[in-house]
């Protein structure tokens, strides 16, 4: 049995993720393998994912492993926030190299460098490519998927003439996240910028898709960088425009993770484990036959004509009984199961439960609709989820509430802000709340934290 | 213009993989910058092969880039074997490592080390697993796709009850890779036995996959290991089978990588620059609109709706002559141009030229279909590669026939070998020429080497 959610949030995450099957710990310390059940979660997020990045006029490449040390140090402020998570690789075949070769902790200086090759005249313009790759970042207090020493990820790298453009490259690539997240995960997100002191290091400001779990504790799912001119300056990316001009290029980057699997675990997940949106879930249906009779046999084979576009897996195995399967498949949050024992055979009908509502429900075999019911759950899952952040986004008035209601219900909480990062930080020494985006700009409001004229509204959080 | 690839082979081939876009160096000695050209055929190469992977029964995971040094160590041959190549971490995070972390140069180890945990009984029998991974042998002689120091591959490893059952897993992934060569990639290829001196580090034996490049050189395209019980033995991987018993389990472990570009390119490939078969191709037809007149336009909207089951490029491009165009096209390897002009609108027509052939036809819009062209484009380009096989592999009688075939003509010579490794490395020291594959056995001959009653008939030849 799992511990409950309300007991203790984090043990009950570890508990599915390693008994459900999706991943655990290697003996390389931070380090993940991701199990059959957890990486069918990612190849179908990564080929879904990989259509829409397609579309948006992206191309795929692959970038080396490894960046010398020198590329990281060309960008200041990106050196100094990557620096303590870097592996060093120091010898290569049995020699001491000349100068040590970082682990890709990200691809920016490595895929500029190229840039600058690859980029001459307005007509290379816009550049835009992709890659799926392993990362690697030192991590002290690894969580498998949330926080691993590897991941796996893809980030979008472009290059345009004006920063207008870049901005707008900015936009669309959140927005794709945005609606991926919500549309494919079904989870309900918000998007917004963040502030300096939470940005990328090295952009000009960075944009942020982020999605309340079920603890009241937000997750970032995604990200997208406008890098403005930082990273074109240090590599000298420039162009010729049309007017014969020398000019550097503007340039966004843009990722998301294996991270969003953890995200799935817990925005939707309950006591009785994963709970997977039809879209992204390795099986949508698993039928449990209750007895291993001719006639169930047969009448399996004529459901499983009707589930020809569906992802299904029969559960035939003699080792377990149907009540230990119900549970297992429960566990692994396949959403929906069907029974078939002699019973149905007989009355021509089929007892399905779905995985979020966990009712009994018999109905004639022709009157089963499984496409309906796969889009119905999956709209479910997302208003659900929908719902719950909207009963957790709570607006306060003073910062006593502020930090009654981080310790006591957690969530979002929207708030205004006066812009300096003193009480950015001062809130979050006290209460673990960081600003997680800026919703708007607005004046109309004072400070939560030092009462003067606020900036602009925000949401804060309790964060992975 | 390329190097013709009579005069100098190995420039050909650098010209025609950076001329094409497929890939170039990147600033980090021996690791490759995979272009979106390049990438896009590995991509169809790791769709296709995924299918017929999980096709297998397999099913696919991600295990840790690190491999802590003890692990390596565990299995004697494989540690012999691989330490030149390893590219070591020692500092993570501003901190030295008390213990060195290998970058993987493959996972047998890593992976063996949670079968170990994985597999107690039969049940858990056979456990096969594959994973799409990059991969770093330190290398001190890159070419691009060829031989680089980091490179794309897929691994399977699979644990069985019985030797036979190992056998037969080696033996069906060696038949998939044989099938994906010839139907895919379409390269006529041999496969056998690796040697004693040629096999994998800590296997018990290797088959392989081999194919005769354009210069009569061998590339080996893949390969399949029985592990035999070295490995379980060394990490301790034991299961209870049907009686109750303890025994070590059998394993295997086969791969391709990113190599198989290469090998397309050297196999197919002719003085104008790559030819593409058509199943791979990133586009298996290109329009080259003559004009950009609104009649053309039209007419080529009407093309397109024939087109919708086909990779197919418009190259619009105003920058560019047509004349160009065709010359950018054929050097990119795409199986089918079609030139529309005015003539074509007026004679509802369609001009095209096949790649593999340069001549050009003229047909009724009506019978052109693309199907059909593409596939008899396929199936030539394997009939092609196969006669260039059989015409380039060579019976010699004596070892100065050997000698004199391999200087002058290259490609594969088929003779008699006694088995013993001494002749082997004699023949490689004299000639460079090495045993690709053992046939079969056979004992009706004299070693090409020593005379003496020969064991084997073996396929000698130059490769990659």
């Amino acid at each position: 049995m799992l511990t409950k959610q309300k007991q203790d949030f984090a043990k009950w995450y570890n508990e599915v993720i390693l008994s459900a099957d999706l991943a655990e710990y290697s003996p390389v310390k931070g380090c993940m393998i991701i199990k059959p059940y957890g990486y069918a979660i990612w190849e179908n997020i990564q080929k879904n994912l990989d259509n829409e990045i397609k579309n948006l006029g992206v191309k795929n490449v692959y970038f080396p492993l490894f960046i010398p040390e020198k590329f990281l140090k060309k960008e200041a402020e990106h050196i100094k926030g990557f620096a303590p998570q870097v592996a060093w690789i120091t010898q290569g075949g049995n020699k001491k190299l000349q100068e040590r070769l970082a682990v890709r902790p990200t691809s920016e200086t490595i895929i500029n460098d190229a840039f600058k090759k690859w980029i001459q005249s307005y007509r290379d313009l816009p550049l835009k490519i992709n890659q799926w790759a392993n990362i690697v970042r030192w991590e002290m207090r690894p969580r498998l998927f949330l926080r691993t020493l590897e991941f796996l990820w893809q980030e979008g790298h472009t290059a345009h003439k004006t920063e207008k453009e870049a901005d707008e490259m900015a936009k669309t690539a959140l927005k794709m996240y945005h609606d991926f997240v919500q549309n494919w995960l079904g989870i309900y997100c918000v998007s917004g910028k963040k502030t300096e002191a939470e940005k990328f290091a090295g952009a000009l400001y960075t944009l942020s898709v982020e999605s309340l779990m079920k603890d009241g504790k937000a997750l970032q799912m995604g990200t997208s960088h406008q890098l403005g001119q930082n990273f074109s300056k240090s590599f000298g990316i420039q162009f010729l425009d049309e007017k014969g001009k020398k000019n550097y290029v503007w340039q966004t980057s843009w990722g998301v993770s294996t991270r969003m699997i953890g995200g799935l675990v817990m925005a939707h997940g309950d006591d009785g484990g994963l709970i997977l949106p039809p879209r992204i879930a390795p099986y949508q249906i698993v039928i449990i036959p209750i007895s291993q009779d001719k006639s169930v046999k047969n009448y399996i084979l004529k459901i499983e004509k009707i589930l020809k576009n569906i992802r299904f897996y029969i559960d035939w195995n003699r080792q377990q009984t149907p009540g230990w399967k119900f549970h297992e498949w429960e566990l692994k949050g396949v959403p929906v199961r069907i029974e078939i024992g002699p019973k149905e055979v007989k009355a021509g009908k089929i007892t399905f439960v779905l995985r979020n509502a966990l009712k009994r429900e018999i109905v004639e075999l022709k009157q089963f609709k499984p496409e309906k019911i796969l889009n119905d759950l999956q709209k479910q899952l997302l208003e659900k989820s929908k719902k719950f952040t909207e009963d957790n986004t709570h607006q306060v008035r003073s910062y006593q509430e502020f930090k009654d209601t981080i310790k006591k219900k957690g969530g979002f909480i929207k708030a205004f802000w006066c812009g300096d990062e003193k009480c950015e930080k001062k809130i979050q020494q006290e209460t673990k709340a960081t600003i997680r985006c800026i919703v708007k700009d607005n004046k109309l409001g004072g400070c939560i934290k030092c009462g003067k004229e606020a900036k602009s509204e925000v949401l804060f959080a309790k964060a992975y």
